[in-house]
């Protein structure tokens, strides 16, 4: 009963159909980090050089992420092997599912985001230099702060530790939308636009992690037990897909749309091609009679 | 018997040539799907940088079907295990044999399909945009109404999801076939006919796929079983070469051909002579200075 009311204790067993959609989850996550994490290496060269250490970063998230959803992958099936007939739950084994692999993936990649995202905005040096001063200690913090709930054999101990975790987030909060709006009048219009898009994003998407921590804290048959376990992972593995994978996309379409409206070179449209090209014949009935 | 009839339970047994026949397909994919994806990344610098997105998305598709085909590879052994001599059954083992793996890679991949579809078209911006919001989440959606249909017990009810799954492709024909011709006459003639080939291959290689899922509706002795199982894995795994691999290549080829054709800096082969080619940008020097 123990293992299966406290989340920080190993579920005894998952049925096949719980092992198997966490399963295929990890296995999502994986394809989606390590190949976005290839298209946006390979994309660095579409965006001015200004903006190019922002998907370079983007990238580099990503590729931690893949790596930690390898161990991952690897460790649950390692904890929770086949039963004796593939219709037979999987019980736990003598291996134990370590949820540490996420807060290590976090510790690296939470900060990281904070930079590829004020990296892309474009600010002034100072600017960038005095906001990350205070936002990479303060993610940090967050993910610590969080891991002692996350293994908590209690949800009452959980709960106080998401709480506490709580506070570096909110300070995270201020300074995105107090003071980084203080900078916002001196940036152009569409730079404006794209921090109060990415703030906003940045904020819907964590807003899914404590969720997903507090499953067990609400508890019962559904975010408790085997079931809540399969609604934690599914919801830490599709906030990761949309919080590290997606966002570096939309960072790199930021970045595209950027070195586009900033420099013509990058505007591809503007080169001549079917349907852009400025029509040569045209140009030739315009100045002279055109050769027969 | 259950096990035979019903696709959605893994065949209880495969005869050692229906085993290493599916086991040799699957290799066959993985070097197919992993050395194309290096080919086309290798190449990608080839072709005009306004259709290198269209190529490297196509190298991504492949090598995204490779990662899951080393993993369907490594699960088909793990659920099929060797019998006692080399010319005995292979017995299904306690590990499911994970269909799931499939329809993963094609939630994924088929939208990054219509993607680098729509990208060598070259059409403006506007025209792809709109395209791309309407055809993304249809193939989406298509993929995911397919699952509960592959694994269902029921050949009926998987006649079901199949038949429910066909309405978003229906749709995604209807945008190829319908609303893309009406952007069609703003095309130039070569942007037109490789538009129209595109979408006739898409329709032929994409009807590959519900035939191989419609196998075991068929059912008997050859359709149904081990047979239609062995069948079924043989018919998705030749029709994702075709719709991956080989059309990633042929996407290349347009790439290329339209590159030589719009700037001569990529027509490598002099030996044409210039003759062979339009080079507006002698015309234009000949009648007047060029317009920046």
């Amino acid at each position: 009963m123990l293992a299966d009311d406290s989340p920080g204790i190993n579920i005894s067993s998952l049925t096949a159909g719980q092992f198997d959609t966490v399963y295929n989850l990890f296995s999502l996550v994986i394809a989606s980090m390590l190949f976005t994490a290839i298209y946006l290496l390979l994309s660095q060269r579409r965006v001015a050089a200004r903006y190019r250490n922002a998907v370079v970063v983007s990238a580099i998230v990503c590729g931690i992420a893949a790596y930690h959803y390898f161990r991952i992958f690897a460790n649950f099936q390692e904890s929770y092997p086949a039963g004796t007939t593939i219709a037979a739950v999987h019980p736990l084994s003598n291996i134990v599912f370590n949820e540490a692999y996420r807060y290590v993936d976090w510790l690296l990649t939470v900060p990281l985001l904070l930079i590829e995202t004020v990296a892309v905005m474009a600010l002034g040096r100072e600017v960038q230099r005095s906001l990350l001063r205070k936002l990479v200690p303060a993610s940090a913090l967050m993910i610590l702060l969080g891991y002692p709930g996350e293994i908590a054999a209690s949800t009452g101990t959980r709960a106080i530790w998401g709480a506490i975790s709580t506070i570096p987030f909110i300070f995270i909060l201020y300074i995105l939308f107090v003071e980084l709006s203080k900078s916002l009048d001196r940036q152009p219009p569409e730079v404006r636009t794209s921090i109060k898009r990415l703030r906003i994003a940045l904020l819907a998407l964590w807003g899914v992690y404590p969720i997903a921590f507090l499953f067990p804290v609400i508890g019962g048959d559904f975010f408790g037990g085997a079931n809540g376990f399969v609604l934690r992972q599914a919801g830490y593995s599709i906030a990761d897909i949309l919080a590290k994978a997606a966002y570096g996309l939309v960072i790199y379409k930021i970045a595209r749309t950027k070195s586009r409206l900033e420099d013509p070179q990058y505007d591809e449209d503007l080169d001549e091609g079917p349907g852009n090209r400025p029509d040569p014949g045209r140009t030739l009935k315009e100045s002279t009679p055109a050769p027969v």
